[in-house]
């Protein structure tokens, strides 16, 4: 998947983008190439913890709008994100149970987009993604949001499970949806808590299915196998919902 | 947007396919165009009550990938389309009280494939969509509903306000997704029900709502407007779901 509107082509362009401050999802390097400038940039990607690719010319070539990438692509994000610490400062604010989105390795921008609008519209103070293995905040995200990106605030984090480590510290609960759970209705899903929603194809990852303390199943009468990633999320999100207006 | 795997041009592979059965969702036609094949493939149109548009050579010239439409373009539905009997037989065939969706204009195809792989596994018995201003079944359609086509009959109608008076008739009450309604948790939605989702943009148009028996509203505690209608479905299916397990 491509983001056109957000890819950064050439050596002073990626550089410049570094040094504004602009966050960048991803950069791709010709494989091989040591210069000067590419070891400034490679520097920059360090210290922003970016995610690099050595790849190889064709690749970049593809890549590239202009045709002009001089062995470099970034793709930026579209929003800057937000700290996990943001997050649950938005719940004391509003002195509210925190209430959070944590997706694990959501891989299509439609769905990252729509979860974002979900988690706004059901009250949660923000949403959680792992650097890899992810849609980052990108355009196609930003307009699927409806908008939501200009409210919902989005961190990005190294290791989902540590992160849900530090939470439980804070006093969350999680609750992911997965195969072999407890039907949802018979969860208590009150007080502060974490919603971890897997990936479209395998599901929850197992290191973050067991920092889970409940496993919720949606109940499945049909003949095919699992929701839409984006509405089993908007299922189970408002299940919470109905949990905390009734509670 | 264009579904090219079901691009049929050409007036006689057009022909073929109207005369072989094949559901043709939409007809395009060069204007002004006035010869006899083409005059017995708008007779075929007219019998099969096709979506049919006059368009100039360019618009034409745009969507042939051959090069070779000679003034004939058809778009064919990927799967076939049920009849509303088909719904209510499948109802009875299970012994349970029908569950049907009614889509009122849902024109994204991921949309509409996501909402059929809800109503599969929500256990509806079907959907209904109309036939104007509306996705109809497409590749893209059928990949998006992850399976779920092959197992949820999905029917084709006129007009969905006269499809929801007839399906009055055999007992089902109607509830649509809209603002100002009641809280979908505050409402019974147990029995014999039709749930009407809302097109993307305009919502539930009116003649449709003023058809339903109970407008149901979803908390939304957010900064936008609404959820995305795949999630939006999904969510009130759920509860659809719930309050049918309770009962």
């Amino acid at each position: 998947m491509r983001y056109e509107e957000f890819t950064i082509e050439g050596r002073n362009a990626v550089l410049e983008a570094y040094r504004s401050g602009k966050t960048i999802d991803r950069l791709f390097v010709l494989d091989g190439c040591q210069d000067g400038p590419v070891k400034t940039i490679l520097r920059e990607a360090k210290k922003q913890n970016t995610l690099v690719q050595f790849v190889a010319k064709e690749r970049l070539d593809h890549m590239s709008e202009t045709g002009k990438h001089q062995g470099v692509v970034a793709y930026a994000a579209a929003y800057a994100y937000a700290e996990v610490s943001d997050i649950l400062e938005a719940a004391r604010a509003k002195n509210e149970p925190p209430f959070i989105f944590l997706l694990d390795e959501i891989e299509d921008p439609h769905n990252l987009g729509a979860i974002i609008r979900t988690a706004n519209l059901a009250g949660a103070h923000g949403v959680i993604i792992p650097k890899r293995r992810a849609a980052g905040l990108t355009a196609v995200v930003a307009r699927t949001s409806a908008g939501a990106l200009n409210y919902t605030p989005v961190a990005k984090v190294t290791n989902l499970a540590n992160t849900i480590e530090d939470l439980k510290k804070e006093g969350l609960w999680f609750v992911c949806a997965d195969m072999g759970g407890q039907t949802m209705y018979d969860l208590n899903l009150t007080g502060p808590i974490g919603l971890v929603i897997g990936n479209e194809g395998q599901g929850v990852s197992r290191l973050v299915r067991e920092k889970c303390d409940m496993i919720a199943s949606i109940p499945m009468k049909g003949d095919i196998d699992s929701l839409n990633a984006s509405v089993a999320a908007g299922v189970l999100a408002y299940e919470i919902v109905r949990q905390r207006l009734k509670g």
